[in-house]
């Protein structure tokens, strides 16, 4: 199958059949993929990324761990990753709240409407916005527990992440429009992003 | 206000005005109490882990620090903690799914039936299960971002935080009953808190 586009600061679902893999590109390099995973049949079950964090045991997943819903059933498995390993489970998805709070006055596109935006053009609604597997985000901690919001630390464009679908599914994804902190690289310009089912 | 009780291995819940504090004790020092708060008004807007941590720029909170709602608004402020400091916001509440998963057989308590079982005292139903709070719980991180389930580092039996309501709220606790894994202690013994509203 062809790539596909998640457009620059938009978001963008599709169907995903049980043992397809999607294949997330980081075109460019420093764009955040936020992602989320609905069960095709009930989408009140989704990729919860606490309780995925109860059994990988890792802040930060990595090939051979799987995510699970909040039912607890495996949803996705990584395959692959070469896009240098930095994603993000922690940040919830930004929404015209954080836009206000970082002192933006007006609309400003937001990976919350974007979820919503790209589930509408396949006729659905989520019934919220669980917290998002943020592919691609830097957000490192320190031994303290201290946070940022941080540039990638290596860019790799092109690089990838494969991650294969447990069940029929239905992937979301929004390519970050944050353009005032630095996650999506230190010039702050957000771009698109492409993915693959396969 | 007295002391109220959250029923080892049950939960609790109350209503809270804004300006009110909660103070919740770890009466015996080694017993995790999973938090939720709820807008009375609406309680689809509700304390979120994600939504705080891109605030509080931190993975656990400390007193000064202000949790925020899904719509990013206040509605706890840590005002004192003399419990030792640790604490989770990373884990999902255990549920059945989790006890069937660590080779339980049949019926166990869980948070997230407690969470739902202490709203149903008011009257409620809690419209999902937000990712908790989960006070005196200790899941240390590495650099490498490994996570583990430990038992408290150093229990302070009576050790209590207080958190002031910045809305009109209502607040639910679990007694976690976890005791397969030692999160409650190396003796794995759930046994009660408590908490007063002031």
């Amino acid at each position: 199958m062809d790539l596909l586009t998640i457009p620059a600061r938009k978001g963008k679902a599709a169907f995903v059949a049980q043992g397809q893999v999607v294949t997330v590109v980081n075109t460019h390099g420093e764009q955040v993929v936020d992602t989320w995973a609905f069960n095709r049949a009930d989408l009140t079950e989704f990729m919860s990324m606490e309780h995925s964090r109860a059994h990988t045991l890792r802040l930060v997943p990595r090939p051979g761990d799987v995510m699970r819903t909040n039912r607890r059933r495996p949803i996705l498995t990584w395959l692959e990753d070469t896009s240098g390993g930095v994603h993000d489970t922690l940040i919830a998805a930004c929404d015209r709240h954080r836009y206000a709070f970082l002192g933006h006055e007006g609309h400003h596109d937001n990976c919350t409407d974007n979820l919503a935006q790209g589930m509408a053009e396949l006729g659905l609604v989520p019934p919220n916005v669980p917290s998002p597997l943020n592919l691609f985000m830097n957000i490192p901690w320190s031994p303290d527990g201290t946070l940022a919001f941080a540039s990638p630390p290596k860019p790799v464009p092109g690089g990838h992440v494969a991650l294969r679908a447990e069940m029929e599914l239905v992937i979301a994804f929004s390519a970050c429009p944050q353009d005032i902190l630095p996650i999506n690289g230190a010039a702050g310009r957000p771009v698109e992003a492409h993915f693959r089912i396969a």
